[in-house]
C-alpha cells in the first residue's frame, strides 16, 4: 500500500469515526504535510483519492472540506441478484457532483491505443456512416440546405415524420407534433428536466443511475434522491411510492429499457405501475430511452409513453447509440410539456444543424435501418455473452456480472474490498480503460463496481487486456485484505 | 381602428390609470366578452395585443394578469442621435419574457416568399458553403472522423488553433487553451452566464439589447437591468458605474462591436473604461462579439479582451454571421471562468458535432477567408447605404435611422405613435417581415422602433416592399393620430 493511500485511509477512518464532521474544513495541504511528516505531493494524492471516494470536497479558494454526507455505502445499495425484498432503504437527497469524475474518465478513453472498455460510446465501425455521408453531401450541395430557417425548432419536418413512423410501427402512439429535435439526448434530457422542475427541487433517480441524469440535476441546481433499483425489474416502485407519498419530489428520471449500467428491460406490468403511480400524484417522469433499438429480444420493448394517458411522460432518445454518434441528433417527446421544451430548445442552442437532420431523415426513408439494426443487435448479443464468459474466467471469486437484455454495457460487481478508482488508475497506467462505479451515484454506493463496454469486436488484444484487468482486481483485493488484517 | 384594438387601448388606459393594479387578475375571456359585449375572438385578440405590449401576462391555467411593471416606456429610453447627456435614468430590474415574441417573429420569416427584412440571419448566398462542404465530405469519408472522442470539449484542436491564430493576427491576445467550442454563440452565451451568475441574480444589459442576451437571462431565472446605451458610444458607463456601485449586479452582458440592433462600434477608450470599471468591482462581463469580422472600417475592432488583465471577460463569438450559419460553430473564451464553461458545455450538449468543426478548420487553414470577408464587408457596407437612403425616401417624416459601422442590421425609429407590433402584423399580411422593437427590451421601451436586415441584395421586389412598408407606417401613424384626437 502506498503512503498516500495509507494517509487517505487514516483520514477517511477519522471522518467515519466522527473526528471530522460533515462540512468541516480540514487541514490545508501544507499543514497536513507538516502534521503527518509527508511530502506535499503525498497529501495532494491522498486528498484527490478522498475526493474521488466522496469523503472530501474542494471549494474554490477555500480548501478541502468534509462532505455533507460522506458515508452511505451501505444505504440503498442493491447487489445484482438480490431481489427487491422490501428494500425501502432510500438514499437521502444529495447535491450532485459526479461530473468531474465522468469528464476524467472520458478524457482517459481519448488515447487511441487504449483498450476502450471504459468508453460510454458504441464502436462506430458497424454504423452506416458512409451511406449517411452520401446523403449529407448530396444535401449540402444544394444552397437551400444552408438556410437555417426551415429546420428551426421543432426541427426538420421529414425527420420528425420518420421518427414518428418508427414509433408507430413499434406500437408506441406518437403525434409528430409532439417531437422536438435536440442536440443529442443530452440536450433533450436537460431541457425536459428544466421544463418540469426548478432549482432546489428534488428529483428521484434510479440507483445506480446513468450519470447524464445526475449531470442534468447538478447543472440545474436540483437535488437527487436515489431509489433502490432491481437489476431485472428496474426502479423499486414501493420505495418510490413512499417518497412520492411524502410529497418530496418534483419529478422522476428513469431508463426503463437497457438501463445504463444495469442493462435490464423493465417488465411491461411494472412500466404501467410506474406511470400509474406518478400519474396519480401528477409527477412528471423523464424517460431516457436511448438504447431502445438495441434489444436482444425479438421485439422492441414498450416505453412509458405506451401507458401515459395524462401527458406526464417526457420521452428522450437519440440516434447516437444506434445509427450515428457524431451527428448529435436527439429528440424529446415531452407530453404536455411540449411547448416549454420547444421554447427552451430555442433558447439553449437555437437550432440543431440542418444538414445532419436531413441526412438522417433521408437514410431512414430510403435505406435499411432495420437490416442494420438486426446486424448490430446480433453482434452486441454475441459480444455480451463473450464478455460475461471472459469476466467469469479471468476475474477472482466474488465477482458478479449483470445480465444485459440490450445495449452494449456490462455492470460488474468486484469483490467488496476492491476500490474501482484504484482499479481505474492501475488499469489506465497499462492503457486499459474502465468505467468506475463512482460515476453512477452521488453516494459512493458502487465503489466496488465497474462498467465495461462490449460494443467493440473481441480480439486477442482485448482478451489479454481483460485477463490483465482480472489480475489487477485480484491484486487490489489481496492488498486491501492485507492492509485491513 | 379595429374593435379589438379599441378594447385593448381601453384596458391599457385603465391599467395606466391604476384601475387594475400590477399582479391583479383581470376578467376571463368569457367574462370580458360579456362585459364589453364583444365576441370571444375580439377579446382574445385584444388580450394578445396587450400581452405583446407588455401590459398583461398569462399564467398557465390561471388566466390573465396585469404585469408587475406595466409601464416603463419612458424610463431609460434613448433615441438615436440623443447623446448620453447625463441620462442616469436606469430601468428597474425586471424578469424577462421576450422569447415568445422572438419565436413568433422567427416563424414569420420561414415563409420563403416573404421579404426577409425581419430576419436576424445573414443571406447565406455569398458564403463559401460549396467549399466548406467539399471539406466536410472529404473528412466524413474517413471513418476516424465518426468517432466523437477526439473532439469532445474543449473541441477540435486544429479548429481551436485556427481561431486563436485569427485573434492573434488581429491583435487580440489569446491562449488557445482558453477556447471552448460550442453550438453557436447562443450556447456560448448561455454557458458563460451560468458560469458567473445564479438564479435570482441581476445582470446589466444594454438598452436596446440583443434579445439572445435577454433569453439567456430569462432561461436561467435571472433578472435584467437595462442600462441606457448611446447609439454611437455604447453602454452608458456612468449609469453602469452607479448600478455597479450600489452592488446590484452579478454580471454584465454587452456587444461592443456592431451591436444588434444599434450597429455601433464602441470606441477603444470606452471599451477600456468599461473593463476597468468592472475589473475594479470584480464583476464578470460577457462580450458577445459575433459580428467581429463584419466591420465597415479598415481594421478589425478591438475587443474587451484587449483590455482585460484580470480574466473577467467571457468573450463569445461564432462563424454563423461570417462564414456558415448552419454548421452552428461558436466558441467561448471565458477568461478565468474557463474550467466552469468547459464543464457546463459537456453537461449541456456533450459535444459539438465533429465533422463541421474539422471542415471549418480546414477552410480556415487552406482558403481565403479574408478574401471572402473583404467581399462580404463591401457588400454589406453598400447595402447599408442603399437601405438608409430608401428608408429616408419612403418613410414618413419623424423616421430616423441608425448609422451602422458593421454587421447587417439597421435600427429604425418610427414616428412615436406607430406601434411596431401593429406594423409587424400589417406587413406580414402582405408577406413583408420586420423585427418589432419590442424584442429588444423587457420594458417596451422601443415600441415604435423596428430592425431591418440589409444582408440580402437589393432588388426591385425588395424596393417595392420597403416602399409599401413606408406607406404602412404612414397609415398607422395617421390612424393612431385620428384615434387620439
Amino acid at each position: 500500500m502506498k503512503l498516500y493511500e495509507r494517509l487517505a485511509d487514516e483520514i477517511e477512518a477519522a471522518v467515519r469515526r466522527g473526528v471530522f464532521t460533515p462540512g468541516e474544513r480540514i487541514a490545508s495541504v501544507r499543514q497536513a504535510s507538516q502534521q503527518h511528516g509527508v511530502s506535499i505531493k503525498t497529501v495532494l494524492h491522498a486528498y484527490a483519492l478522498l475526493e474521488s471516494r466522496g469523503i472530501l470536497e474542494t471549494r474554490p479558494q477555500s480548501g478541502y472540506f468534509v462532505r455533507a454526507k460522506p458515508d452511505h455505502r451501505a444505504a440503498g445499495r442493491k447487489r445484482d441478484g438480490e431481489a427487491g425484498a422490501g428494500a425501502i432503504a432510500v438514499a437521502v437527497a444529495s447535491e450532485v457532483d459526479v461530473s468531474r469524475l465522468v469528464l476524467l474518465t472520458l478524457r482517459s478513453i481519448r488515447a487511441h491505443d487504449a483498450v476502450p472498455f471504459g468508453s460510454p460510446y458504441p464502436d462506430t465501425e458497424p454504423f452506416p456512416w458512409r451511406r449517411i455521408n452520401q446523403y449529407a453531401n448530396a444535401i449540402a450541395r444544394r444552397h437551400a440546405s444552408w438556410n437555417l430557417i426551415d429546420d428551426l425548432p421543432p426541427g426538420n419536418p421529414e425527420l420528425i415524420r420518420q421518427i414518428a413512423r418508427r414509433y408507430a410501427e413499434n406500437g408506441v402512439p406518437v403525434d409528430p407534433g409532439e417531437i422536438v429535435i435536440t442536440v443529442g439526448a443530452t440536450e433533450a434530457i436537460n431541457l425536459s428536466l428544466q421544463a418540469v422542475a426548478k432549482p432546489g427541487d428534488t428529483v428521484a433517480v434510479e440507483s445506480p443511475t446513468f450519470y447524464a441524469m445526475l449531470h442534468a440535476i447538478e447543472r440545474l441546481g436540483m437535488r437527487a434522491i436515489e431509489v433502490p433499483t432491481h437489476p431485472a425489474d428496474g426502479i423499486d416502485i414501493d420505495a418510490l411510492a413512499q417518497i412520492v407519498g411524502e410529497g418530496k419530489i418534483a419529478a422522476c428520471m428513469v431508463m426503463p429499457n437497457f438501463q445504463n449500467p444495469l442493462g435490464f428491460q423493465m417488465p411491461d406490468a411494472r412500466k404501467r405501475q410506474l406511470v400509474d403511480l406518478l400519474s396519480m400524484h401528477d409527477i412528471p417522469v423523464i424517460e431516457n430511452d436511448v438504447y431502445q433499438e438495441l434489444h436482444f429480444g425479438d421485439a422492441r420493448p414498450s416505453t412509458l409513453k405506451n401507458y401515459d394517458t395524462k401527458g406526464i411522460v417526457l420521452h428522450c432518445a437519440s440516434f447516437s447509440k444506434s445509427l450515428t454518434a457524431s451527428h448529435r441528433i436527439g429528440w424529446a417527446m415531452p407530453g404536455r410539456f411540449r411547448a416549454q421544451v420547444e421554447k427552451l430548445k430555442f433558447l439553449n442552442t437555437l437550432t440543431t444543424p440542418s444538414v445532419p437532420q436531413v441526412a438522417v431523415a433521408d437514410y431512414l426513408r430510403h435505406d435499411g435501418f432495420d437490416r442494420h439494426l438486426r446486424r448490430v443487435r446480433k453482434l452486441y448479443r454475441q459480444q455480451a455473452r463473450i464478455m460475461i464468459a471472459m469476466v467469469e474466467r479471468f476475474f477472482p471469486p466474488g465477482t458478479r456480472t449483470s445480465a444485459p437484455q440490450g445495449g452494449y454495457v456490462l455492470w460488474v460487481e468486484l469483490p467488496e474490498r476492491v476500490d474501482s478508482m484504484l482499479l481505474y488508475r492501475a488499469a489506465l497506467s497499462e492503457r486499459i480503460t474502465v468505467g468506475p462505479g463512482y460515476m453512477f451515484s452521488t453516494r459512493n454506493a458502487f465503489a466496488h463496481y465497474i462498467r465495461l463496454n462490449y460494443s467493440y469486436p473481441w480480439t486477442p488484444q482485448r482478451e489479454a487486456a481483460l485477463q490483465r484487468l482480472g489480475q489487477l482486481v485480484g491484486e487490489l483485493d489481496a492488498r486491501a485484505k492485507g492492509a485491513r488484517t
